[in-house]
């Protein structure tokens, strides 16, 4: 029952949480936010993706967003580079640390990347290899680990096979990601007993949607579950609370704000933070979606 | 670690919710609120309050909504007395069950209700009294358990000692409210800990509110406690997450579908309740603050 007396927060509000916002945003506020995210003490920013602008177009200009952050020594900027042409593109922009993405459920996998899990892991045997001749440490997202919009249940042994091939491919991190939303502490606390007979708790990290408002109460299961690391985007970037079809990403300040609360360390300054936030929230014409930067908003 | 297999949920909607909303709605949609929550299974409905209505013009009608709902047998239906009058209005409108409220900060219970802790313990003694005579279950809230706006932290001995004497004093069940939610879940099991010392487990119900986002993180926290009684209010209401100041009851929809997902019975139908939600929150011109219902809504 003991927990982690620290937690490493992977801030993915730049790219998982700005790439599933409608409104594109322009380089320079890019680049402002993930300033804003390293001045608040995070030590790892998940920056942007490398892919083709004609299929996410709300990460055109990753490189460009490389060239101008202030770079922290001690932070790690990473992209997500889902083939090798990303890779390529990512170590021409000085990249240090890249992300893949594959899907424990079939369906989602096929109309997310119209490929096979199977065929998605040969994908990113090259960028495994060209990362590995380049010293460039490679994390791994499993998306769907407990529901998938099109299969439904998804079985924590189907979860662990993925996350086990990862980590087999040399991925150092396998961040199991509840892309719905739909899971709750039971279903979290069985996932990462089964997926943690193969991946040790340390290279697990939790990566929760709030859709249905579960995250939280996730991330504490997953803290009794001996997880350490645990992906959020400032303002629930990714998750608009007004659109139909709301991805939810857990806010980062929900969640250092929980962590807070249990006494575990971050180094990350919850004031600053709530700053970053409400100014991509700002840019981005809307509330934020972290009930924390609401509440301290009202209190104020 | 074990859950319980089954969770009490007593809905605060219709009282502790419509009092903290701003626009007073009719007796008519009242009634349908509460036949609505009967018929989604709910086993215990508070319904108003017996106060004046110039201080609290939401709570106007509660005779009027208890002589017109549908009662269903083995559904209790509540009522919050504040004191003899209240509790003598309740009586003639047939009231089986009611509530008593007192804080567990001296500062919050001077600002709210005008008087200090022992006070308001003072004036519910006669309360008490009557409610026996007549054969009438009294319920105890304590407020501000995990933190107060004016006196901040609270200590858990402090909220022992006011549970303890609403025990003392014949309540069969005490409520520990996070009014203003700040609380975490180290807290709640800290304070479940030092207050089940006193006041068994199965006398204990947890009561919070979602300000902070991390309601359900409590509620499951609570559930490791052993807690098998929890207060929700459909829609989240009593918290608008739009207005200043929102208080942020959690929302019934959200408890249930954590509860479903850990398999812990409850008799309640999510679809139904969803339903009852979606209707008042229609009523008072707003969207739910349910994160189920909306991401129902936005799936359908």
């Amino acid at each position: 029952m003991s927990l982690p007396s620290h937690v490493r927060l992977v801030e993915v509000g730049p790219r998982d949480g700005l790439q599933n916002e409608k409104q594109p945003i322009s380089v320079a506020d890019k680049v402002r936010l993930v300033d804003d995210l390293s001045a608040a003490g995070l030590g790892y920013i998940e920056v942007g993706s490398f892919v083709s602008p004609k299929w996410v177009p709300q990460m055109a200009g990753s490189g460009e967003v490389f060239a101008a952050i202030g770079q922290r020594p001690g932070v790690t900027y990473a992209a997500l580079t889902p083939n090798l042409k990303g890779l390529e593109a990512a170590l021409e922009a000085g990249v240090k640390e890249v992300a893949v993405f594959a899907a424990a459920s079939e369906s989602f996998s096929q109309r997310n990347i119209n490929c096979s899990i199977a065929e998605s892991l040969l994908r990113f045997q090259p960028v495994m290899d060209m990362a590995q001749q380049h010293g460039i440490r490679v994390r791994g997202y499993v998306s769907c680990v407990l529901g998938c919009p099109y299969d439904g249940a998804i079985s924590a042994h189907q979860v662990a096979a993925v996350a086990c091939e990862l980590q087999a491919m040399g991925c150092y991190e396998i961040s199991l990601g509840d892309t719905i939303g739909v899971g709750t502490p039971g279903g979290v606390r069985h996932l990462l007993e089964v997926v943690g007979r193969d991946v040790s708790r340390e290279r697990l990290a939790g990566h929760f949607h709030d859709t249905y408002g579960q995250a939280l109460a996730n991330i504490y299961a997953s803290l009794l579950e001996g997880v350490m690391v645990f992906d959020s985007s400032v303002a629930g970037l990714g998750g608009c609370p007004y659109a139909k079809g709301a991805t939810g990403n857990v806010a980062s300040e929900d969640v250092l704000y929980l962590l807070q609360g249990l006494g575990i360390e971050t180094g990350v300054d919850l004031s600053r933070l709530i700053d970053a936030g409400q100014r991509i929230s700002h840019v981005l014409g809307r509330e934020s979606a972290s009930r924390v930067a609401r509440a301290r908003a009202n209190t104020q």
